[in-house]
């Protein structure tokens, strides 16, 4: 992977992944990936074509069948003739930069079906976990001409909510006997749910899982004209109740339109993005003081019980701030 | 709860927390949870005394056994004579500030125990997740005397790592027969624990998980003298095998300190904490310019296409260190 490190590269690239070159995609998604350089470049050829496609987070436990449930959706997509983006988030692969369960043997319906786009990312361990690449992996998908995109990630966590800042429309996949009902409880997961599937809704327990989840529903407060979380069945393996989830996607996304926070979302998640990105520049520098001895020093010295941390964050600050000694 | 607002107040609530008070203990991580504006206090408060506790991470999936095997570890070591803290992180709570499985349904053996000191977090959607509340609070219990301090965290997903920040010994948790084998698999968990304890390991399946990690450690590469990770059996309900955890979380700390790796951990845990203190500093910075409206407007030209997040971030960036507009 040569010869695109230079920004004046940059806006061929955006072209040819505008006309649907997948290779041109890779190659935007990787410089995201790696943070690198050239990436201001990126989001400026970017801008005037991202920010169209509805964005649809589906998340859950290791094992309620998310991929199957994907894979279902993109066929659905696909038979609709839209360019449907995937990506599966792995957040706990922070160290290697990619799941076992990779980009070949994920949803291998569509490997060769040159309308869908899939890519497996880890979130690396960048502070902010999903918040710092992967809306700038969805703007590159989106950029492309893909929408829906669609973003897997497993949940429980804090991938869980941050999915939902993420996306216009949130899917919560459950499945029976998992202890997803508990787990769902959880306030969390209530308040980020566009709507539920109960998958693997053939097995024993499905009716209850199902039933605690209509009632917790219930029991939340709802403002006049607020969306109310849909709860649906589902056996993606054998496509079962597909069609409907994707009916309760397209049903949501004319809620969000009609009531204007489609709009609120995404602005939302413009400034969460901004954000994770000033940040991000701000870290890189604090940690290039003096080559990492600022930092170092101090955390020795808070370690030594000599300094509070809070002490030790607002000397970073100050010397972030002016890193020339002005 | 009024009355301790002011800083004034500060050091005669940490002079009764490490005294034992566990009303002054529970007060002090309030203010952490709640970011309240006398944390410098706290912390310059607290940093003579903290820094010694063994910080000892367990995370798993939900259903392994996490609370069960923690109420076993707290039961050794009070017949150790040791005073324990445990911090329940439920990073699946941003917004509601606990958990429903709260303080009083956990670990209720312990409930009325002075010498155990519990407390469930959430950490609630914090960038950097628990990265930002939960070292504080640990310094808190450790300040209060607490040795070791327990941190139980939710695993998958970005917690797990950030739990390996913050501990000296990371446990990871399995169950047989949970799909855990394939998330273990992952390299993220493989490099973060430092035992593996096979629970429920009287259940069908617990041999194959128990060799499919024999097996993935041995694949890994290893620095001569450095740490292998141990691969444990329990069945924490019924109170068989803890013991041998607690020697191996021993043998672990020994090691640590024999080869200096506890040092180099608890300073890279310090450059964590004093950098997302910063960068909490700074994000309420940025939120702060013209009550929020600079970034507003900006997410607002990002969603219109007008603009790209990076050029954004920057302009964010200059006036966060140019507030007033110098």
């Amino acid at each position: 992977m040569t010869g695109i490190r230079r920004s004046r590269d940059v806006p061929e690239l955006v072209t040819r992944a505008r006309e649907g070159d997948p290779r041109a995609v890779a190659r935007l998604v990787s410089l995201v990936e790696d943070g690198d350089e050239v990436l201001p470049q990126v989001a400026a050829a970017l801008a005037p074509f991202a920010g169209d496609a509805h964005v649809i987070g589906l998340t859950g436990s290791p094992g309620v069948g998310k991929s199957t449930t994907t894979n279902e959706l993109v066929r659905i997509f696909r038979k609709q003739q839209k360019r449907v983006g995937v990506l599966a988030v792995d957040p706990s692969s922070p160290f290697t930069g990619g799941a076992i369960l990779g980009d070949r043997v994920r949803m291998q319906d569509h490997a060769t079906d040159p309308g869908v786009y899939i890519r497996s990312m880890s979130s690396r361990g960048h502070l902010g976990g999903l918040s710092a690449a992967t809306p700038q992996a969805v703007r590159v998908l989106d950029g492309a001409g893909c929408d829906p995109v669609v973003v897997e990630t497993v949940g429980v966590g804090q991938a869980e909510v941050e999915i939902a800042g993420l996306a216009d429309t949130t899917l919560v996949l459950l499945a029976p006997g998992m202890g997803d009902s508990i787990q769902a409880a959880k306030a969390g997961v209530l308040e980020i749910a566009d709507i539920f599937v109960v998958n693997k809704a053939d097995r024993d327990g499905a009716d209850a899982t199902y039933r605690d989840i209509q009632g917790m529903i219930g029991l939340g407060e709802r403002a006049p004209g607020q969306w109310r979380p849909k709860v649906l069945r589902a056996v993606a393996a054998r496509a079962e109740g597909v069609e409907e989830i994707v009916a309760a996607i397209t049903e949501h996304r004319e809620h969000l339109q009609d009531t204007g926070e489609l709009r609120k979302r995404r602005e939302r998640r413009a400034a969460a993005e901004i954000e994770a990105i000033a940040l991000g520049t701000l870290r890189a520098r604090m940690e290039a003081l003096r080559d990492g001895a600022v930092l170092a020093d101090l955390a020795r010295q808070v370690a030594d019980g000599d300094l509070d941390p809070h002490t030790a964050a607002g000397e970073l600050v100050t010397m972030t701030e002016a890193p020339n000694g002005r």
